[in-house]
């Protein structure tokens, strides 16, 4: 049997927090055809409403720490403020969507990250996404809308990364879907140089990878962005798409794909 | 054919407000057989998160208002905070449960109120609800979680009554299922002395509530609630309930039941 597509599409922080690139991103995931998935970040407005309610972010050697206080305010800012948002405004372009955490049908099932020098709080490594929910969903004909938390099953809400959210999900998801992962971001690419917004690497293979990292010309927030990558691509996700938010229904302009 | 049993449990701020009681509470909303569906309110906590940010509650007449900083905090505190705890607390008891607002799934679709001498803000006065989405989720085995914000369906989410939200439903779901509605706050029941705790009315119909009306007996908080009841029991809800979380897994208890 031949598998059908399914589009996941993870959108970052300065996406969310521009309100006219937000409801452009918007617009474009709504006229994909077919199953589809969204992730979002949204750590920006976390700080700020963290800052507001005086709350400090904790930190260790500059990495940042998800205490209780904190934690409280990723769920606000993530599952509330910024996940209803997006599913409202993907409602108004006749996108059924629905808003999940992982702790939503229990759709990401995760661990408390082990201390091993730092302890970084309520931070979840991922143990497994709950296949049958989310293919229900998207067979009921909705579009999941995943913010970046996770639970231990437990009564636990974690903090998780939501680009390792977007590929766990397109990893898993890969045993029904053919998936087709996008990285959307400011950018419109992996850029040779960080100076020239039209540098764009078309293609980045392990190959390319290693001459990169050689040369030394990936920036440090890219580098586990392409180790994520990599793994999916080896774990049967199809293929994998970096860039801004014209290359969801525009494929003639400039992306990076990641191959193997 | 005859309709299967759904229940609607509705909780209180009250309950919400105190972790033990909750956690009891959904400890037997858990245990509960059958389809089931939580609505929740949360306007303590979320007058306590408006304060920390230094948001005035406006009002009018003692009539609360929602403006758009109000609005957000609601979206934060109701769709964030309390929904994932309420979801991860009843994934803790094996209950498969989704957290909703109105927005989700296009659930609950509202308008907002028209101004008639007052203007409430982002109030919304429901006009459907999305029975196939509710239905569908009830069939793939899980429970959803409803807060209480609604949508337009072109991007504007409202703050809508939580009661209300849990009667529409009620009210709506009846075509599909034989619902039983369940008002679930700090007290027995509708008390007939407020100082007396244990002056529970077993039964309230259509004669006793004008008696009551008459000698003035019903506490001004409750008037809306019964209102409410009698609306949803000649819309073909089936039976409704007042009382505390205890009757939810005890019949033989105290508690209030509203009947025409």
């Amino acid at each position: 049997m031949t598998k059908s597509d399914l589009t996941i599409v993870k959108i970052g922080g300065n996406i969310i927090a521009d309100d006219v690139k937000l409801k452009g991103t918007l617009q474009r995931f709504s006229s994909i055809v077919g199953p589809k998935i969204l992730v979002h970040g949204g750590g920006k407005m976390a700080t700020e409403i963290e800052s507001k309610l005086g709350i400090k972010s904790e930190k260790f050697e500059g990495r940042r720490i998800t205490s209780a206080p904190s934690l409280d305010v990723m769920v606000m800012v993530y599952a509330g403020l910024i996940n209803k948002r997006i599913v409202a405004g993907l409602q108004a372009h006749n996108c059924n969507a629905i808003g999940l955490s992982g702790a939503d049908g229990g759709s990401i099932l995760a661990h408390k990250r082990p201390v091993d020098g730092i302890d970084f709080g309520y931070v979840g490594d991922i143990d497994r996404i709950g296949n049958k929910v989310v293919t229900d969903l998207l067979h009921a004909g909705l579009s999941p809308v995943f913010c970046a938390l996770t639970h231990d099953g437990n009564g636990q809400i974690f903090n998780t990364n939501a680009d390792t959210i977007a590929s766990e999900l397109a990893i898993s998801l890969s045993a029904s879907f053919k998936t087709n992962l996008y990285y959307c971001f400011e950018k419109k690419g992996v850029l040779s140089d960080i100076n020239d917004e039209d540098s764009v690497i078309r293609k980045i293979d392990r190959e390319t990878y290693s001459r990169l990292l050689t040369e030394d010309l990936i920036s440090d927030g890219m580098l586990p962005k392409l180790h994520t990558c990599f793994k999916a691509l080896e774990s049967e996700v199809s293929r994998i798409f970096i860039g801004n938010e014209s290359m969801l229904s525009d494929k003639s302009g400039m992306y990076t794909e990641i191959s193997l």
